[in-house]
């Protein structure tokens, strides 16, 4: 086990060395398949991450927010998409004309109402039309997106293409499966926007799970974010390995209280996140039989596999289910090397809801 | 609805005058029944808020880390409980010894290494021995609460007496039964200090579902900290209702894909917390019958109880599931009295977790 530094627990800390490793394993895979890769920045909300991305070839970023697209593009990202359904006031307008005289920005739409926003208030901006390609979250029906472009392009906006997320690769075995209907729904609607005259330069999709399996033929780009560090639920999916999960929470054990190893990383450090395939709040990177069988603010509860428990006052290494809302706690990310740290990195994006 | 500001959202907005009927209302039972009252501020995480806590007669607050005392400290809290039991080392330790010369200072142990390391880093320093009443998070058993306090009252601790947290009280139906073995195990753990010489001067216990079933007869303290604002797992276990929840998450409606209304509130502002037991990942304070079926990080998609959907751009307001966790991602509070931004208070202690 490798706890890197001696600053108070919990805090995250990042293997600069995996990292990379994965940075250049997702870029090498994209450049392979002739794919634009386009990192979503929330899951690491980090100038200097967001580097390394762009540096190993990636176009540009994906965003959830204008407050994330702020962050990065004061950072120096030139070319920003806010995967997002965005409802564009007078105030958000304002935000996003800034944004555009400083970087090649685009914005998600998936309703009239939504296009039309964006349209008074960012005339001529490019848009991609979001389909829903089976997660159920937000996007139109990819027989809808043709409309939906037409009436896009005629309140002046540029209409790139279409994007989904298929996020219902969350979930054990279904990653081929997915990555199949990801590419039915994109390709129905991209041939929906031809027939309405508007012809898709960018056909964006791809998640984490499901990016290995991605359809090289109808999509043109990839926006997976999870990668970068891996997290417990990639974990459990299959989609990493422990080996090569960068990220993890450095934890205090406090207690033997019911036979159990009580740690000091709550919910407000890892995240409440649990699905329901789940084994359980989170895992030990050095301890694989381990389970966190209960998670509150301030204590993770966990099922020791062996009568012999770890001493009160040592440190472990757990890795949150979601390493998004994990980071979105922190306000940096320790980074090491080799058992040294090496850098301190801040989450600029933290809290960047907006 | 009332939505009180049109800043950018997600936004939570505090009701200035139903947070005052709440301080207002636990201290008054407190009172009546005798019990000193020691709200935790891990749930508003604000100095603003403490302020009216302990002006309404709070003899203290209870926080959860030493990063939260500081806070508090510095804002001029005179009486600080760690309910934690925390793992002392040297730096720990010298922080440790920085608050007890500005405040009343008194942290939990709840194992023999653990307050040895208290007593070297802070000698004389007073704690509270942590129970298990029946949470299985950490503690003793009651039983062993005794010898523990000893152990402790020799390495020339100041023992104090006992606490604990009945977490299990967070579930339908259990409350009376909770408080009931709450007071057994304390009861125990007071009687058990007492034959190993330690006099227990406080019996401290309570949480939000549990605090009216509390039994005066045995406890001396509560520390319910939910309370003062209310969630929708208070909501739903029937602690509050919704004409009394006094926070809210201001969200926008950005989409009806599905035929459903999407929120722009989701897991990075609400938290992801969801019992086994909750209806959904949040309530609609003003749509008591709309269910949040679905949360990713920045989407709510709400199941909508009647065709006619709120038009997308309005504003809605979303009770979180949990608020201690869903206040620990913002950066601040919007206080609203009839329907006007009166104030913004930092959530000063937001990601104080070490």
């Amino acid at each position: 086990m490798t706890c890197p530094d001696h600053r108070p627990t919990p805090h995250l800390v990042v293997d600069a060395d995996l990292l990379a490793a994965n940075v250049a394993a997702m870029a090498a895979f994209a450049d392979e398949r002739g794919l634009a890769l386009r990192p979503h920045a929330k899951t690491h909300k980090s100038p200097d991450v967001a580097r390394l991305q762009l540096e190993a070839g990636a176009v540009g970023l994906t965003v959830a927010t204008v407050s994330e697209a702020e962050v990065f593009a004061a950072a120096g990202c030139p070319d920003l998409f806010v995967a997002y359904p965005l409802w564009v006031d007078a105030a958000k307008g304002a935000r996003l004309r800034d944004l555009a005289a400083s970087a090649a920005l685009s914005v998600g739409v998936d309703s009239v109402e939504g296009a039309r926003a964006v349209a008074a208030q960012l005339p001529g901006g490019a848009v991609l039309v979001e389909v829903d390609s089976g997660h159920h979250r937000s996007g139109v029906l990819p027989s809808a997106a043709g409309a939906l472009a037409e009436s896009a392009a005629r309140a002046g906006l540029d209409v790139r293409g279409v994007f989904t997320f298929p996020g219902h690769s969350y979930a054990p075995g279904v990653t081929a499966d997915v990555a199949a209907e990801e590419a039915v729904a994109l390709g129905a609607a991209a041939a929906s926007l031809a027939r309405h005259g508007v012809e898709p330069v960018v056909v964006s999709g791809g998640s984490t799970p499901s990016a290995a399996a991605s359809d090289a033929g109808v999509l043109t780009e990839l926006r997976p974010g999870v990668y970068v560090f891996g997290d417990a639920q990639q974990w459990e999916l299959g989609t990493v390995d422990a080996a090569g999960i960068a990220l993890s929470c450095v934890a205090t054990v406090v207690s033997h209280a019911g036979g159990n190893v009580v740690l000091d990383s709550g919910s407000k450090a890892l995240g409440a996140d649990r699905a329901a395939w789940a084994t359980g709040y989170g895992r030990l990177l050095d301890h694989p039989d381990a389970r966190v069988v209960l998670l509150s603010e301030h204590h993770a509860v966990v099922d020791w596999p062996d009568p012999h428990l770890p001493e009160i006052g040592s440190r472990l290494r757990v890795v949150p289910n979601h390493v998004c809302n994990a980071v979105n706690l922190a306000d940096e990310l320790v980074v090491a090397r080799g058992g040294e740290t090496v850098d301190v990195w801040p989450v600029a994006a933290r809290g960047a809801n907006t």
